[in-house]
């Protein structure tokens, strides 16, 4: 039995990676492969308990230091439960979102640092990181667009901060790619829904078996 | 306005750490103090929605490194809403459990490891220390009989381990205490609660203010 692979889809609000995410899987599965389609934070029954308490905070809402606690914990026991045996078992293992978010918004938006958010992966899940990152990258005026056109479509403590937040978390990411740039492949995310997975495969290419005869 | 003390209370199951708390703070209010009594995990909204969490965990129950990150994030809401606001406006902060606890729990006893547990609480809530932590030991013989005493009346997630579980967790706080003996008050715990709150106050008696005459 071959090792799995391990897939995170990253990216600002509203830039499709649900469903880019979503449409990977399905094309893995159509090669033949055992594909398990997840998301952070979530994906195992504690995991997505810890997700209810970042969505609504009980009291006066998380300050920086515990919420990026909490996010680390669901991820461990993402990691532990479902992520590591997946990939043991031969799994391709997509997720939307994983650590790479907790560093845009925790980390730099957030102003937790970087090396705290890597300090509690490392701690939390033994600092495992995925094959490889796909950020779904867009321009500051589509951005925008996009944000604006989800206005009251959700309002809950991680989508509803303003723009300049949601901005800064984009630059992030692309920070974060050119630091290391054998993990992370950038995707143009405008355009129509086909013609960014395209691009998806095509950034993945190297990775993907072969269609059989 | 002088600044608050913070004192912790810690030790195995069933030594009478709960009793021990309230009994200082009603004193320390017959002093024409303001006392704060509160308990780890828990004494925020946010810090006792985890403890729920803890003690009921959803699915399989929570390995080391989530639990240990789950603790550190309630710590780290009861420290920055709390414990520190209540230091500041001059208030005694009485704390059932505190940082030790997870050191012995989840550091030594969960083998997370000392260092791994502490670098959490520096990240979470800024290293904060107790100013005194009391210990309140027994003998293996009196622990394991306080033990079966307790049988059958609480079966959560932390109180239900076996004896030698709770063994290795008072010869922690023991370790803990050689190692920063000016912070740790050992205390011994056996007797009547009278005795022990006795022996509790002459522990702490060069930093309680005198009575008024």
């Amino acid at each position: 039995m071959t090792k799995g692979r391990f897939i995170s889809f990253e990216g600002g609000e509203g830039m499709g990676k649900s469903t880019q995410a979503r449409l990977l899987a399905k094309f893995l599965e159509g090669r033949g492969l055992k594909a398990v389609l997840t998301r952070e934070p979530g994906g195992t029954p504690g995991a997505e308990a810890i997700r209810q308490l970042l969505l609504h905070p009980p009291g006066e809402g998380w300050e920086a230091e515990a919420e990026a606690l909490l996010f680390a914990a669901a991820r461990s026991d993402h990691v532990a439960r479902l992520i590591r045996p997946a990939i043991q078992e031969g799994s391709w293992v997509i997720c939307d979102r994983y650590l790479d978010s907790s560093r845009a918004y925790q980390g730099r938006a957030g102003q937790l640092g970087d090396a705290a958010v890597r300090q509690l992966h490392a701690i939390g899940s033994h600092g495992l990181l995925p094959d490889a990152t796909i950020v779904l990258s867009a321009s500051a005026d589509h951005v925008q667009e996009r944000l604006r056109a989800r206005d009251g479509d959700e309002t809950d403590a991680i989508g509803g901060r303003d723009d300049s937040y949601h901005l800064a978390v984009n630059s992030a990411f692309e920070a974060f790619a050119s630091e290391e740039p054998d993990r992370f492949r950038i995707i143009d995310g405008e355009g129509t829904v086909e013609e960014v997975h395209q691009r998806v495969l095509a950034a993945l290419s190297p990775m993907l078996p072969e269609a059989r005869p």
